[in-house]
């Protein structure tokens, strides 16, 4: 059978059909990643492989760290992130998912610049618990568990709807210790104790009675396990999902002329 | 910020660093190429994100069916698998990662066409399999549990190798039915069903006392959770992991002149 392939000029339509895949910047971490492609087809409710929404996932890990990089005032981690959904882009993709929290920090400047939609986690995800606020607005109570970064700078708590009282305030560098090392410890692996503390930290979140308890790092996402299920648990992972595959149902993205990557430099006949 | 940040004409070195990603193939299916993805991750052991195995996964799930087509004598599957393997090359991939095993019925047609290594999970495998024999190399048992065409090709287990007895060829065509029923299940977000059905067809499987049972099929490892931690199951999605993780480790992938895409076309200042 070999004699019969070709490497085809463009592998445009034949091989990702007439539509345009979604494009994941992902290693941000890459066990993150993993689980939000976890969700994706878990979420996608198909029938056969066939089905399935159709991605390009390019994992270059060596984008600094973003927390640290906005403690210091540094957008360096916004120009990696940008290269890669600029090569998503060119690779053909017709809309960008970013499963980090802390990068949506730069979702202004990442939509800016690219030309084709970025699936904003953070944006859905505040419509998302803006949504599930109803009537109680004034007084509704949420606790994000992220990066330093995402904590420090009100992701998606910002301090005047925050109404969990002093002894909270009080609590709170000790909540954010405690989920900075856990985040570290599911990038290293050390997934076991991660878990464990996760638990814990979960706990000590729910004895200030929050209304939801976001979590604000995709890290926390991936080892939640069936805890991201419960009622007061927003996992914006969950939420990107949905939005790519409502993205995917809605959408007609097909390929145009430039979507296609160019391999004319590898054309051969086998 | 934006106004510094330029599309480059080439993200090559910028983008991945030094060395050439790991290429995967997915889609086939998808939950079980997040899982792949999932055991990469976990199995790293790196400290920071920044460490982690760079790669670029395609999946475009329009690939025909592996199993059937093989059961009609069809490579439509082999053109299309080419197809996003010679993409990843084209992408700057150092080597080429496939989590589908039926698919590696064609790896000697794969491993042809390709210009750079095809990491051969069956090959892996069944090199471990022969390495945890031993010297009771001519009493192992062993059972196969996968897709039809896995299971009837031999991909793992071939018919001289097995020693399980009349009675275990009399269930034979049942235990296939339902690991059949299984992988469908999974490939449609059945996963509660798929997991219950699988703890109960390992159990059946055990029943004929096999010194391994090999998850012939990546929706297995998918939902296998806990159990594919047990001593007596091979898990092949953990067997490529670990010999990706080898590979990077002991390769100096680097790029190459033809190595990075050209993203000319794209090329702006914003």
């Amino acid at each position: 059978m070999p004699h019969l392939i070709q490497r085809r000029n463009s592998p445009s339509l034949g091989l990702l059909g007439q539509r345009k895949p979604l494009g994941v910047v992902g290693g941000m971490g890459s066990l993150a990643t993993a689980k939000f492609l976890e969700v994706l087809a878990r979420k996608s409710r198909v029938e056969t492989d066939q089905d399935h929404i159709p991605f390009i996932c390019l994992s270059a890990p060596n984008i600094p760290d973003r927390s640290q990089a906005i403690s210091i005032g540094s957008d360096a981690p916004l120009l990696q992130i940008l290269e890669r959904a600029y090569w998503l882009e060119k690779a053909g993709c017709g809309a960008i998912a970013i499963p980090c929290n802390t990068a949506h920090l730069w979702a202004k400047e990442i939509k800016q610049a690219l030309s084709v939609q970025l699936i904003d986690m953070v944006e859905i995800t505040r419509q998302a618990i803006r949504d599930s606020r109803g009537s109680e607005a004034h007084n509704f109570r949420s606790i994000s568990l992220g990066t330093r970064a995402s904590m420090q700078n009100g992701l998606y708590v910002t301090p005047n709807e925050n109404a969990l009282g002093e002894q909270f305030f009080r609590s709170l560098t000790k909540l954010e210790r405690e989920a900075i090392k856990i985040i570290a410890d599911v990038k290293s692996g050390n997934i076991t104790d991660a878990q464990e503390n996760f638990t814990r930290l979960v706990h000590a979140a729910r004895s200030f009675a929050p209304d939801k308890i976001i979590l604000a790092c995709s890290e926390l996402s991936a080892i939640c396990g069936d805890l991201g299920d419960d009622s007061d648990i927003v996992d914006p992972i969950n939420i990107l999902a949905d939005a790519c595959i409502d993205w995917w149902i809605a959408g007609s993205h097909t390929f145009g002329e430039v979507g296609g990557l160019d391999t004319s430099a590898f054309f051969r006949e086998l």
